[in-house]
């Protein structure tokens, strides 16, 4: 065994078992990015729970107690939920996202800026269908609440093709068919929610069921299986 | 010396050292996971103090002063308190469940989802239970406060559930006797919190002191003893 | 290939391969200041849209719908994206300044105290000037919303200055080049926003536009390019 | 130059080098409970600002405009700003005490909760001071916002002596001379803030002023100094 091998067996020691990806300033960078966003993203799902109000006391009245006030505020449950979920399910594909991407530009900034909008937004959205759920003017609420996911569907959409196109902000050797798979996804995810969004103009809770099925579907989607954890190892996988 | 035991040796101080998991993509999912719910753990119990409103200088009356006015809001203290405790015992039984946990599924990421959903839910019957201890209905507002203990109680048993059943998506080698601890732990937590609920119909106060207590047990029993600690070092300790 | 070199490559393949800046305390006092400010920008961007309110179903009156409630808060939405982009783009800046930081002393916790406290005070003046806009006295509200943004941008004028005097607290290697840019644009910037302050007796309308435009354009100007990432690796590229 | 020498500086190339302390499951359980705490200090010093509330436009009344109106909420921003600087001198401390720690214990565990409990509690004696700082019964709201600094100041005391009587938590060659100069300053902070709680029932506003004082003085203090530096580097100076 020569010593150029002792080297190189001693920088894979240092480097290549602990199967990271190389820390280039350009990777803290989007490490970065990604921690703000987590951030934004737990504080958005904590936040949703005070649009749930307790009732008070004097409001009670005569014909019913505490416990059919509770009842009758079901409409902010159901909204705390789908919203939870939602934002539980974006937060997992925004990981998914990252976990491709090793470089950053002003435009994925923007992107990724304009999506935090919308996800911190969520709580109006989700206060304003619950107030309104049972109310004549429920298909304006809906409508809103519906807008706000196609509006976020579309940020998502935006800034996974500025990052995949022509694979400008990937790691080197992605795995194409993953790729192709997101890629599908974001071109169909847009569109269904558009469609959630028209239904809420005929059935409020119609498209808020759509609506919940959706993060729950892409909650499952998006994380990461095995095939996506290989991806992250390519300088590992090369070296052997 | 052979250049063969330089070449372990200088391996070792690369990773054995440090005495750190080598971090798997695997692995890194799992911090992921951890990072994200920890976020979510402490922006729940920093939101609690929202539930405690200051009484307005109007509503003092003739008969007390402000002293008597904040004396008789010691229901949102007590909730308060109370709500304290036991997130942070969740936060702190949490953190040794994924101290024993190395891998992710689908299954895994759903179960931690649902614990954070209860999780993030908890200032709402924090509030409610403050609101209502003094008024003919708290067995009502007792029962929403212990059925929420409840449910997040049966997400912690599934969550480790899932994940120990076969040793799924733990460490290697585990340490049996704190694996059956923990086991044992969450079979008859969710049975006591059944209890705490039972009892709001009779005494909420009695209820909420059994949660308080639990709360309080369980933050001692959660903290990773120095046994739970060498469970960290399963390669350290293979490799000397 | 002698052993000294041997040592030398392998010193290089432990540290300098994975470029980080070498972690002394000191550089580790300043991730500390980072992160904490870091948890402190995600909070603050989140909790503006609490200061967006769902219109009460009683007080949508006879003459107009939800819809017409809705879009007469346009003030509310514009002071938030606002505000949103102004967070976001400090953030950006808030980590350009850090870049290019090694050392931290009481005076650069001071000014960094003095900027985190303008930053959580900004929901304040965002949701102010949200109520105000149509109203007689939009004038005064402007004033306290582009006030804040005069204090901040000195606050971090005085961070940048103290930092930078003498290269003071600066990487030992900084790229000349850029530093004059920062400080151009610390020059430049707290004028500029006291223009918009002297625009808020005359138009707010106006001076809110201005905030905005400069808000997007510190986010850009901010992010860092290339050139920047270069100087996060001193040590590599003098070894080289 | 034999080969156990290259050996032993590969080692201190992989470790040494970057001037960490060894990340022990002792110390990378301090470490949790460290970023645990970050996420809700930096949670309770954005929410401050909630506390301060908008004027309603229908309450602005015939006598006086938004300024003048802005301008008797005066108390609130000295509550904001007393309360800011405060959580920051405790995190600035929290820090520092942590700076020694390489050991946690059940003890250490319910001493931060206190702790924590205090720091998530703030809020709402600041909010409660602000609200009657010119009423007749301010000494009332000036005796909790006093008394929760007692509070946190005893806390802060436990903590510090728990961790550090016979050294029990602490890093083995601690710099005995800032040992006892945390000491010193743990003994006579209870008394001091004591001192301003006696104030309180003389004058409101002196309570406060001293208050503030403490937290200014102890945000300086707090922060590292060089000398707490080299503490951090035990191995890394007895290896040389």
């Amino acid at each position: 065994m020569g010593n150029a091998e002792i080297v190189a067996m001693s920088k894979e020691a240092a480097s290549g078992n602990s199967a990271k990806i190389p820390e280039t300033p350009e990777r803290s960078e989007t490490v970065r990015i990604e921690q703000f966003s987590d951030g934004v993203f737990a504080i958005a799902i904590t936040l949703l729970v005070l649009g749930i109000t307790v009732p008070k006391a004097r409001d009670l009245g005569a014909g019913g107690g505490l416990g059919s006030a509770l009842l009758k505020q079901w409409p902010h449950y159901l909204a705390f939920v789908t919203s939870f979920i939602t934002i539980l399910a974006k937060w997992v594909n925004h990981h998914r996202i990252f976990s491709f991407i090793q470089r950053t530009d002003h435009g994925f900034l923007y992107w990724n800026g304009l999506l935090l909008l919308f996800i911190t937004f969520m709580p109006f959205p989700t206060a304003l269908l619950a107030e309104y759920l049972r109310h004549p003017e429920a298909a304006v609420a809906g409508a809103v609440f519906a807008g706000t996911y196609v509006a976020s569907a579309f940020a998502f959409k935006g800034l996974w093709n500025h990052a995949s196109r022509n694979g400008r902000l990937l790691a080197r050797d992605p795995d194409e068919r993953e790729i192709r798979q997101i890629t599908m996804q974001y071109r169909y995810g847009p569109l269904m929610y558009l469609a959630a969004f028209a239904l809420s103009f005929v059935s409020v809770g119609l498209s808020v069921g759509v609506c919940l099925c959706m993060a729950v579907f892409f909650a499952v989607k998006g994380w990461p299986t095995l095939r996506t954890a290989s991806l992250l190892l390519p300088t590992f996988t090369r070296k052997r």
